[in-house]
């Protein structure tokens, strides 16, 4: 992989497959297609590669039966996994899609780790947003209910051995391999246009420190840009839900790609749907009451935390609160609960409620109606497992969320933040297709800048899932020329 | 307004402006264009005018001290009528265009009035879908909190003389209007796609039982086709939501003219946004408590229907249930009551919460906590006006709504139904901006093939209120071939 400086660049350029963006679709996209024997080009706006997908925490939604879910004991089926991210990506989500990467799985697995990845096997067992270890394999709410009841739950979250954000150690290891392939990148250079010639994209018109460029790909053109979090007349236009709220990227996800595409008749899909994270601690949360504005409980506190901070932002009364009693502070790990102490504490719940802008008397009920069913070990309103669930005793204590509610907490900001998931609409080739459904010839696009697995809900892992395999069909798509 | 037979009609047709589509808003364009003095041919796919707007309830959102609230002592500002629309149909709603909208209603009303329009000053003073006489004024929720704390309530719902349906008495009277205005009017001739010419909209392709026609517009096309409720692709791609449910349209909302927009390069905005109805019976839930599938009451049941069935639907788990008492039954008008009697029956709550599959202690703490607020004549949860809050007794009832729970009762279809509220981008003057913001030349659109005023809230009126309003001056820019 070489990288000359720009003044000594020609301004044409040609190779088989063109690539824009080099995170982590963008990356697996040159990997197939240098393999497939191509020429291959990688566009990169930044000064290095990685996107947003190296800022990750690197989580790679894989099952079936992986190599690294079997050397831990996991059992698990293509039908269960397909089940299960039917249920938790929905409603809504892309059932095609989810079909076709769940019966590659565990060939993606394999695929990875032959070309860099690393997933210990070693297994976190408690719900977080990222483990604090070098843990490979970890759940995303496979347990909870109701999706306990309609899959099998099976740990399917694998991850790069490295504590917290760990996706710089996948999309360096990606890099490492896209070099050995023979792939050339190109950094600060920004993809503008796409060149059509003959009814087919044939290029792409890129500017490089003000310089213009033209790089014309025989093969096929794959866009691999990144959501458009970062655009705010974009989300203006399209989530208008996400502006003002925090981003999830590394600041480049400015939907170029989505509208270069758009600008040569491509379509959109799932434009205003949106992952939804915020300050809340799930070993702290899987034990307490995730509370509304009236008090109420709203979803089982077991899920994948994304799920409860969409639901907490998108479908409920502000404010929303985690209430807690001091056993439950006891329970979570030094590591995990970073210091923090409850906003709020009193001996009655009542006194609670009212520290958090919270109706009493519903508390009191919604609290009542909790313990009675933990004191049988249950939860008969979400069935949350018996392992989380416990009467809570006063004193308790109160942790706000960003949905409502105060806007800092210890001196840290309490903000929903995310990312888009909507973007072009392609089909199981990863090729671009147009209104009428028809493919775009000599485009592909895989990762954020198109419409992956999602529906309305979203789970950790299925975006560096859904780019890196689909990533791969389209390098492939695009060294064979077919699209 | 002359309508010859398909086989006598030229192949080719040429006026200052081409309308397509005779429902309400290219009713507007269309008078607005001919009084400016532009020559105007409307094309309708349909065999007659009138369109979705003709099988509407007939409603125009209209305040801020029109001649209809004057003469029913309604006072209202300008203000109060935008305060209460950016809330009711926010968040996200279109501040500009409601700005805008409020601005001008005193006098859209009157040109309504002037151009055919009956209100009767005549005031329907409870909760309803639709009014079962021929008053001329209406409540859409403004008394309703939390609206009524943002905004001084107004009734602000005009409507034809007609019970229920009256959209067709409005639609009959426009369409007359455009006829002595000189309009054109060819039916059955289905618009494919706009003629660009030199940059510019210049006409319209168009087919009629087969045959090909060219209608060339020297000023300008106003596209004024309606939503896209109707096509199921269309949904599938931008409100998946909606696949399945019932629709609200008269069979022809087929989004076609959002698609021969974007076919030249119109942006798009809200395009996942739907309107959500549901049979509720307004004046019995007013009384009644709605409550979720968790037992909870989610909304004050005084607001506008629509907002209740849309939170209903798409915010909370279901089954949701009207839960009433004897008296709540008894007190509704028999003409608003449609001889429904509750599904279930029961002499204890937790006996109904069974019936209706609902979790009995918390129906139960819900009702404790309802009716002792109710005692003092007080909802503390929601603000229900003192005039619907009184204490259910003793035998109860339940009424299912659609959202969950039976399919069907009493013989009717159990179901969600609605129309879509997303469409083309266009400006205050009614152009059709490009993704670029750029107004596209000569292309104007009104109604519900734009994106009007809302965001996620939706009030009956503003569709034939935004329709009507821009779709006038879609028929001056045409006219005046500003666009």
């Amino acid at each position: 992989m070489t990288d000359t400086r720009p003044d000594t660049r020609p301004s044409l350029h040609t190779a088989d497959v063109v690539v824009i963006g080099m995170g982590i679709a963008g990356a697996c996209a040159a990997i197939e297609a240098a393999e497939a024997g191509a020429s291959v080009l990688v566009l990169e706006g930044a000064s290095g590669p990685g996107g947003s997908s190296a800022q990750s925490g690197g989580e790679v939604y894989l099952g079936g039966g992986t190599a690294t879910q079997q050397a831990l004991g996991v059992e698990d089926t293509e039908e269960d996994m397909r089940a299960f991210l039917t249920a938790a990506l929905g409603p809504n989500a892309d059932e095609a899609k989810i079909a076709d990467y769940c019966a590659g799985a565990v060939d993606h697995h394999d695929w990875l780790v032959a070309h860099g990845a690393e997933f210990h096997h070693k297994l976190w067992d408690t719900p977080t947003w990222m483990p604090g270890d070098d843990s490979g394999l970890m759940w995303m709410g496979e347990r909870a209910q109701p999706y306990a009841s309609i899959a099998r739950p099976a740990a399917r979250g694998h991850r790069p051995p490295a504590p917290n954000f760990a996706g710089n150690l996948l999309m360096d290891a990606l890099v490492a391999t896209a070099q050995k392939a023979g792939v050339t990148l190109h950094c600060d250079v920004k993809a503008r246009s796409l060149i059509v010639s003959e009814g087919r994209v044939a290029g792409v018109r890129a500017t490089e420190f003000g310089e213009e460029r033209e790089y014309l790909a025989t093969g096929g053109v794959v866009l691999a840009t990144g959501g458009f979090v970062d655009n705010d007349r974009m989300l203006e236009q399209w989530a208008p839900q996400q502006v003002g709220k925090d981003k999830v990227s590394d600041g480049r996800d400015d939907g170029s790609g989505i509208e270069m595409g758009m600008d040569i008749g491509a379509a959109v899909r799932r434009m205003h749907q949106t992952e939804t994270a915020m300050l809340i601690i799930p070993r702290l949360a899987v034990g307490a009451m995730l509370v509304d504005g009236d008090g109420q409980r709203f979803i089982n506190e077991e899920v994948y935390p994304g799920l409860y901070c969409h639901a907490a932002v998108h479908h409920r009364r502000p404010p929303v609160w985690v209430i807690i009693d001091e056993k439950g502070i006891e329970d979570v790990p030094e590591s995990e609960l970073w210091g923090m102490q409850p906003m709020h504490a009193a001996e009655t719940i009542e006194e609670l409620a009212a520290d958090c802008g919270l109706p009493g008397d519903a508390l009191a009920d919604t609290l009542r109606r909790y313990n009675a069913g933990a004191r049988n070990g249950e939860d008969p309103q979400f069935g949350k497992s018996a392992r989380w669930v416990r009467p809570l005793e006063p004193p308790f204590g109160a942790y706000p969320t960003g949905a409502g509610g105060p806007d800092t907490f210890n001196g840290l900001p309490l903000k929903a933040q995310g990312f888009t998931l909507g973007g072009l609409h392609t089909d199981l080739q990863s090729r671009v297709l147009d209104r009428a459904g028809e493919a775009i010839p000599g485009l592909f696009a895989a990762g954020r800048c198109t419409h992956g697995l999602h529906g309305e809900g979203y789970i950790s892992g299925t975006s560096l899932g859904d780019g890196s395999f689909f990533g791969r069909r389209a390098g492939r798509g695009a060294a064979q020329g077919t699209g």
